[in-house]
């Protein structure tokens, strides 16, 4: 039996980025290598060198097992397989294989044996999955009452050969998938702490985009616990963009509110509130140099997502698109999703409710009340005085 | 054993729509009751009562398997079981449960019982379980090598008792979820035919909103394969909104593309011909008294899907908010929600490509060239021409 633990994890990326050409290409491998060292450095995991295969990333460590749980994390990356290394000569392969088998069948289990190709070699993929899977039965297969089945085999033996060398592997553990994050620009993500816009934001980042992570921070008309619970949600949400600044913006909305609750209609409360968080949420976009405002609205959630009312919220800013990337979602999709990511726990801490929000808010807003209203409003000044006291929390 | 026909089928509903309150909730269970009633008419499905439970939907029909994997697909629905009905005495429900785990579980299998119970009865959900559970055991427990694992059993026996009657069945069918169709208004959908647009129009059907399917036929700049193609996708889509207009809207679009390829910049061909389309699309959902627009685009994705040339794009209307629900969805995962809606092979078809792409379309289209080339444009004049021969498609 080989050592049991493997020295080198395959890296394979995405459909996505491999069809991406030339120079963009060139431009995504380069950042997700570069946001590959930087996981590995954060976490604190050892690895001897990186190096590039046909296709594949390779990453040659003695703590391969640690390396997978976490590469497959880092964004872009579609799968990785913690494998063991040899010479692409055929004794070579099946004695390895063979090796692996020994420790990762059981009795009465099912296998199969899968092989890629890259180079000349005097043997094709088809001998080696023939050959492997029959000395695997000469060896133990009666013995431990073994059977193949390439459908739905409980252990699928991987052997990817590249030029002189092979690596053998018995699982592919699936990675996050999307784009190097880097690669898309920046966006400003709202986050109100809650399990929606946490989710918005992360998905926005599994596609590439840098987040600036912003917060409206509507003290006094909720307590302190709304703080401490986004700050908790934006330490997870900045675990993964390892390498990437460590921040989140606060912006302080009270007074804003306060001027909304005191000299507006009580009903047109949310509507009105969340056009100035849009307007704010423009004014920081041009200033961080992103291209969108991502939010956590979900289709039919909550009064103020009506498709009505996200017509009237949307139609409050026109220079950047709100971006909702969970509008499709249902609640339970959404916290599966929440759990995978982590935060959904540091997101359901109690924080209390927004007293602003009125017995009865509007469900179909009208344009012309909602514009009535803001005319009672100093917008500008609003904006203005929310942007320059603008907090930056470093994480 | 009990006839291996169930003879009802219990329906549950989304957590989201219980959340909603007094007429809301009431006017979302009524849209519910009917869609679920058209559906089986449509389907030709035999029942013979639809009834309220608490908390549960209740149908009467000898085709319960049937009627299950319709129901299972009707939007707001979170899950279904086929059941067998009986009294609530104690003595009856063992009875059927042990029958009906007679034939369900077999040989090492584990097993599991759950009870829900709303009523006054002399026993406890509890006593139930309990009760069923050694009943089973004492009954074939030893002779096929039963055990009892409540945490991943192979079987899980449910007991659903309301009242006067009770409800045994041996499987939760998971549900498509959302809400019901018909409760969030009307967004219009574009439609490509291919798979991003198909899946983004019906993640907006899930979350309760009619969706107005819009093709924008750019013939002679692509084959007559486009509109058979978006045709076969756009009837999948109308067979998940029975009892709804099953129609598809073609906009003549090649004279409008003609004149972005022939009067502007190439490399702004692909940014000024979508923002025409948003155009055309929003004074379609102010005739449609639509509230939004959805598309199909997902970050990164394609040239014209880079952050900045979707805030290029954004930009182009005001009025109506674009939605993108696959925005932050990865190629693989649009796949494997297209294969489960069933638009994955019909939006798979060959349509061909589109002929005005040019060789390299602008990734970062500066907004004052794409004014620029639309002031050579009569902008009105083709919104208006496209918007008059609009046709209509039954499907």
């Amino acid at each position: 039996m080989v050592d049991s633990r493997p020295d080198c994890v395959i890296v394979r990326f995405g459909g996505e980025v491999w069809l991406k050409k030339g120079w963009t290409r060139r431009r995504y491998l380069r950042l997700l290598l570069r946001n590959m060292k930087r996981t590995l450095k954060h976490f604190g995991v050892d690895y001897d060198e990186i190096v590039r295969l046909h296709g594949r990333v390779l990453v040659r460590s003695h703590s391969a097992m640690e390396v997978s749980s976490h590469l497959a994390n880092v964004f872009g990356i579609s799968s990785v397989s913690p494998a063991f290394e040899t010479s692409s000569g055929l004794e070579d392969v099946v004695a390895k294989s063979v090796s692996l088998a020994d420790g990762a069948l059981g009795a009465g289990n099912s296998f199969a044996v899968k092989c890629t190709r890259v180079g000349k070699h005097p043997y094709s993929s088809g001998d080696i999955c023939r050959e492997v899977g029959s000395k695997v039965l000469e060896a133990f297969g009666e013995e431990r009452g073994l059977r193949v089945d390439l459908g739905a085999p409980d252990v699928r033996l991987g052997v990817e050969v590249r030029g002189d060398s092979a690596y053998i592997h018995k699982e592919v553990i699936d990675g996050v998938g999307g784009f190097p994050l880097g690669s898309q620009g920046r966006v400003v993500g709202l986050l109100s702490g809650g399990v929606d816009s946490a989710v918005a934001s992360w998905l926005v980042m599994k596609r590439g985009a840098i987040v600036r992570m912003v917060h409206f921070d509507i003290s006094p008309f909720i307590s302190d616990a709304a703080v401490t619970r986004v700050v908790a949600v934006a330490r997870v949400l900045a675990d993964w963009a390892v390498g990437f600044a460590r921040h989140l913006y606060l912006v302080p909305y009270g007074d804003a509110l306060k001027a909304i609750v005191t000299e507006c209609p009580r009903r047109l409360t949310c509507v009105l509130c969340k056009r100035m968080m849009y307007r704010i949420a423009e004014r920081l976009a041009e200033r961080m140099t992103a291209k969108g405002i991502a939010t956590g609205e979900a289709l039919g959630e909550q009064a103020s997502q009506t498709l009505h009312n996200l017509m009237i919220l949307s139609s409050a800013v026109s220079k950047y698109p709100i971006h909702r990337p969970v509008f499709g979602f249902d609640k339970a999709e959404t916290a599966r999703l929440a759990r995978r990511i982590g935060v959904y726990e540091p997101s359901n801490e109690q924080a209390g409710v927004c007293r602003a929000v009125p017995k009865k808010p509007a469900t179909k807003a009208k344009l012309k009340d909602v514009l009535a209203a803001e005319a009672e409003l100093d917008i500008n000044g609003m904006i203005e005085a929310s942007v320059k006291e603008l907090k930056m929390l470093t994480l």
